[in-house]
């Protein structure tokens, strides 16, 4: 079967769908301090409530709420001071009716009281004694016992990559450790009989760096994997398919891009058919730049054939492969893109059925189209973001306002 | 001087523009490969031009592009195949008047070729010659030597931390390591007699385990920097001082959360206020929640003096240590947040002149307000992100449109 045959382009939002391999990374044990971004396998809960007492919100008395009752600035209510809360320690003395304890803010309530008077709300008539010139409610001044978090709770979600915050909320709950899913190993493989080491310092005419195996190895870091660079191999399919067969083997993600000629690229589809069952899933995207793409499966492994320009291999990586390598690495909630709202500084045209992926600088507002060769890379980095034309769209008019996602 | 006297609070932006230390981080040299995120300390250029020759873009024939001057379908220009040239070799055959050599695409452009036939546009009638139905202009089907680089063009900018296509671009013009900015090491203490480390096992009525320090070491991450916990101070101004002290001679920011209480958070004031010149730039911020928040500088270094709550000491430390940390670390152009525009689902009332945070959940395009005690720090675990109302605003309306800033 010839790699001509798949060559009908699928839309990108089908492929998503529907290319769905079922590898999944294995779980392991990270500290806290290690976990930031680490995707949790299963829910993590608490096993405690928190924050475990009743506290104080403010600082001020801890009383009886029924003891305020109906006090005001003519009619105040007085109280008895029993004593005093210390920060950090739990109360030495109880409330009992008519009498209050100094409670600062973040201390744990006496026993007897349920509400806590703001010192803003009190007067010291006579030593030992305090009057309250406005009632409180039960509750008032306090969080409840479990009223952050109640036992059993969820902590952090599985599938979301844990957040700064998630890590302040398992500290408080004692949590030192979570159970995440490994980062996925992506095993990145570049071709092309052009294409030489980054390391080489003079290049002959007809030769070119390896720029995409780097900047994939950076997505790859992006979407919380590990990049396992796999070298450059010659336009030969038996190297290629021993080189992809051992990839698959070792790595949860194969990534590799073809050479730019015809001739290279079929020598690829040639060698990823040959890792043999299920196979190709798709040849051709419906996608500018990126239509070379291929997406295929050794066992459970999802096999990424990228184009051989490191610009359309990159905006092809960007929209499909960073979702698989997160959904390999088990993130079910994957984090927002950053993104702005811009007027179209040009018209763009687009195919219908196409997806167009378009970059962009952003200036005042205003999203001004790069154009260029697909073979400059310099698009990229000159680029703060691309514009997504999408399949309905014949293309997009100067002055439309369009969403443009950022690079960060 | 009392920190009560400092109380009048400063707006945030204008914290922002006016609170500005001088420390900057070291520069250091890293690999390639490690590069990602990194800040380069200055702009990166490129030795060379990239491609570096001249590049076919297309699979077809180098040719003199006069020679298919008013070329057609019915009256084709006629050329003599002179050869062909392969991937990654310069061309062994030159281009004369009424010559064509094959080349494919990324291909190095043969001596005395001006442009490339796509093989489309041509037919091959009997061996060794073809005939071109269409016209090309000099140019055509190719890239320039210094179309994608030119020498000395800037790869990446100082300041603006690297990107995956960045590193491509630098792996593509041989560059193999990076000159950037050490990583901010950001000192972080807490004080608090409740508070506790997050390794104890039992509470004790009235103590808390420290939520911050945690919460805090993942914004600086995120922020670039390498959190240095210095531990739990107890609520003593002099040991707190010393503490602050060595944390300034050791590292590159300092953030210190002051207990929740007015005493302990007065202690914290004085502690800061003893490390000497030029002293505090403001206590107090026009922001809810947050507003005890101090800035100051010991030296070049800024410390930064947070609420209490962690909930609060979060929301500031993004707003405001943030971008504290990145300056500190390089940074010039910092990037973006992720963001959405949702429909405030109830109405937020707010003060003015005063910066409100409001914790929101994002569902079905609808932003929905969560309320709670600024003690709960489950409000920005459950959130997706949150709305700042500015000083001018006295609050949001039920259905308006805001712009909510995602957690990632």
């Amino acid at each position: 079967m010839s790699g001509r045959e798949f060559f009908t382009a699928l839309p990108v939002s089908e492929a998503l769908a529907g290319f769905r391999p079922g590898r999944r990374t294995g779980t392991e044990r990270v500290g806290r301090a290690d976990a930031l971004g680490r995707v949790p396998a299963s829910a993590v809960t608490s096993r405690t409530a928190l924050p475990g007492f009743t506290r104080s919100t403010v600082d001020g008395f801890a009383v009886r709420a029924a003891d305020t009752h109906g006090a005001s600035e003519a009619l105040p209510a007085y109280f008895e001071v029993a004593g005093s809360v210390r920060m950090g320690a739990p109360a030495a003395v109880a409330v009992g009716h008519g009498t209050a304890v100094a409670v600062p803010t973040g201390a744990a309530l006496p026993e007897g009281a349920d509400a806590v008077l703001m010192v803003e709300h009190t007067q010291q008539t006579m030593p030992g004694m305090i009057e309250a010139s406005r009632p409180v409610a039960v509750g008032d001044g306090t969080v409840r016992a479990d009223e952050d978090v109640a036992a059993d709770d969820v902590l952090a979600p599985a599938g979301r990559p844990l957040r700064a915050q998630d890590l302040g909320l398992l500290a408080a709950a004692g949590t030192g450790d979570v159970v995440v899913r490994a980062k996925p190993r992506v095993g990145i493989v570049s071709t092309g009989d052009e294409v030489v080491p980054p390391e080489t310092e003079q290049l002959l005419a007809g030769q070119v760096r390896d720029a995409t195996a780097s900047a994939l190895a950076g997505l790859v870091i992006d979407a919380g994997g590990i990049p396992c660079p796999r070298g450059i191999v010659p336009d030969d399919a038996g190297v290629l398919t021993r080189t992809l067969e051992k990839a698959a083997q070792e790595c949860d993600v194969v990534v590799v891009s073809a050479g730019s000629s015809v001739g290279a690229r079929d020598e690829t589809v040639a060698a990823v058919e040959a890792l043999g069952e299920p196979g190709v899933f798709c040849h051709g995207l419906a996608i500018k730049p990126g239509k070379p793409t291929l997406l295929a499966q050794a066992g459970e492994v999802p096999v990424i054939g990228l184009p051989g320009n490191p610009l359309s291999a990159l905006v092809v990586f960007r929209l499909v492969g960073v979702p698989i390598v997160r959904r390999v690495g088990g993130v079910t909630l994957p984090p927002a893109e950053p993104s702005t709202t811009a007027e179209l500084a040009r018209r763009v045209a687009s195919a219908a059925g196409r997806l167009d992926v378009v970059q962009v600088r952003v200036q005042d507002g205003r999203a001004v189209p790069l154009f260029g060769a697909s073979a400059l890379l310099s698009l990229l980095t000159t680029a703060d973001g691309y514009v997504v034309i999408d399949e309905s769209a014949t293309g997009l008019d100067e002055g439309q306002h369009v969403t443009v996602t950022l690079y960060r």
